[in-house]
């Protein structure tokens, strides 16, 4: 049966239009020759994969936000890819396979089947760079500058950056004696900032007291600059783990600072997002006008692990769109200038248009018999005939 | 279970790798940089729609090419697009609903579920350009010509055009008065060049002779320039649908030619090409050293009658990563210019990074304790100091 309104699109799935779409592939190449610059190479990872491969390493929540797929030629179950930071991990494993750091970057479209509550949209275009290769604080800090210069680049202004680091909060329930369920029990309920049921949650857990109150006081070491300091306080009674993390936070904090001395920077030690993949620092970034954070990433370094060579490895990742759309706001989108030609039997008129067109000059020409005006067209000027030469005679000052 | 090789990718998908994605990004910027310059506007249509509007207008091919999916929100039918081309009509008479002339073009990933016997993969990455809103044969000549300039911009040498008009094939089976089925066999017949078969399947037609004989010429009208002449004697009690479109078939032929006077052109009527929703003039072009055909397209004037408004068109695609990897036989491919900056804390190099960027350098930063030589990293300069000035000294005259 037809359905009745075929322009319809499924929910959370868009079309974008012309004056959308040359101003997002502005962008993009952008955003690529930038990260050309910082040396990382763009790689293109597939957009499906067999199923396990999409979703080794990864967890339950991006099981349920993948497609899936029969492969009428191998029988098995592929998916539609719904994160490529996996995906660029296992380039870096299996066919580059480099000892020294790798960097890669990449754009393309995800699909997630259900989307996120605060995303509108179920086909992101995400874009990100990945540094592997090296386990140190250095690289956190690259990736987060290359993030801070992304974000720059595309023209907003009044980003915040947002650090935690997933290793304190892993560290804390391993010296807890957490088993995996209550791990992942706590996890949903920090993520979700629910204190009550924090509380709650807690009074089920026989574990030391100590412990308990060193996990409890993760909801509130969040804020500005002291937070650090509060949190040396609280969490005084973690090993060393918990101190080394303090301790590179702090230190990529002061990098970041130093280089980027008017960026508002805060902590948020119950910040524990990602496809439970990341392993320490963990960064986002926000715009004071966006609900929720418009780039994110982190520190992943077991991920290669499954492919088969651990790769300590950070990286981030946004999407292209979103901020396409921010960048609208912030910058005036300039009118295309286009020029219109006649249609006539002219050699000279034939080489006038080439050689506009070979000097990257947009021009349309007639067709016989055609409706619409230059103008109806969107052109801004004319092909016309002067003293026999053809010259390009702007529309607006026409009109003054 | 985990697979045991999860390296493996599912047979005709592929991953892009730096070397390969740098040539392909660069040619993807330069073919929609010329289509903007012929004045065609890139629109992005959807990865995924309802399957019903997917497949609209099209045939059974496309059905059997299109993977499909069930949308957890609506509960409905989905595809992943298995060709843009109804696509971007579809955005054409719904989105931007212009009277006048509208040229449109795009690219992106497309799957299909098995590929093309002809095809090794089942990932093409779809780039072209359409025409909407005008039926004369001027826009057919545009847009042949605006895709053997990309051929050219591609770098192929010995292109080579191959014409044809299904509008010929459709008539004569008006005029034969076959049955939808039996139309559709012999489309089938002919697509497969199929001599004997179309011999033993017109014998069980009970159609007129000078039908049959029309219909059966097709396999013998392909050739060089004196095809359209024998068409004309072969043909000659067909109608004047048929008569026009040789006229028009000549008229592109000529019009091309007098462009592109060393361009050696063809002309086959029995090629039938696309999933079936041509209507008038088909064209196809070529090199020698691939054995199908490395761009394809045509007119398809009823497509936007389905979406609720009869536009007339025409364009071509071809599959963006064929054209690379020719392309990278015609060209020397460039060796990236990388230069190496070691890490220390010194505001001068630092500020001597941030100028080489700026001015699109490209430029990787050491990290501490890592392995590898600026060699190893893929550099071909470093950053040093000399006389307490940071300047880029080339590798490879260091070792002349």
């Amino acid at each position: 049966m037809q359905r009745k309104d075929s322009w319809l699109l499924p929910e959370g799935i868009e079309e974008v239009l012309p004056d959308e779409a040359r101003h997002l592939e502005g962008l993009r190449g952008k955003l690529l020759a930038l990260f050309s610059c910082w040396g990382y190479d763009l790689v293109d990872p597939p957009l499906i994969d067999f199923l396990d491969s999409l979703l080794t390493g990864s967890g339950h929540d991006l099981a349920l936000q993948t497609f899936k797929l029969t492969d009428q030629l191998s029988g098995e179950m592929l998916g539609v890819r719904a994160d490529m930071t996996p995906q660029v991990a296992k380039i870096d494993v299996h066919n580059l396979k480099h000892e020294w750091p790798t960097r890669l970057c990449y754009v393309g479209t995800i699909l997630h089947t259900r989307g996120d509550p605060l995303e509108k949209t179920r086909s992101p275009m995400q874009i990100g760079a990945e540094l592997y290769g090296h386990a140190g604080k250095e690289s956190d800090e690259e990736v987060i500058r290359l993030m801070l210069e992304m974000l720059a680049m595309t023209g907003l202004q009044n980003v915040h950056l947002d650090l935690g680091h997933v290793g304190i909060y892993r560290a804390l329930s391993k010296q807890a004696g957490l088993t995996d369920l209550q791990e992942s029990e706590l996890f949903d309920v920090l993520q979700r900032k629910a204190k009550p049921e924090l509380h709650e949650l807690m009074a089920t857990y026989a574990i030391a007291d100590d412990a308990k109150l060193m996990l409890m006081a993760l909801l509130e070491l969040n804020g500005g600059k002291d937070t650090l300091g509060k949190a040396r306080l609280l969490l005084e009674k973690a090993d060393d783990t918990v101190k080394h993390a303090l301790a590179d936070l702090e230190s990529v904090a002061q990098a970041v600072a130093q280089r980027l001395p008017g960026l508002p920077i805060s902590f948020d030690l119950s910040e524990l997002r990602g496809y439970h993949y990341h392993t320490g620092i963990v960064f986002s970034a926000f715009v004071p006008t966006v609900g929720r954070e418009i780039a994110r990433g982190g520190r992943y370094d077991n991920i290669g692990a499954i492919f088969g060579r651990s790769r300590p490895a950070t990286g981030f990742s946004a999407d292209l769109k979103v901020l396409s759309a921010l960048s609208k706001q912030s910058y005036q989108v300039e009118k295309r200038e286009l020029i219109f030609a006649p249609y006539l039997q002219d050699a000279a008129l034939n080489e006038k248009i080439r050689d506009l067109r070979a000097q990257q000059n947009a021009v349309v020409q007639q067709l016989p018999g055609q409706i619409g005006s230059p103008e109806q067209l969107g052109c801004t000027a004319i092909l016309e005939q002067d003293n026999q030469h053809w010259v390009v005679r702007s529309l607006a000052s026409a009109t003054q």
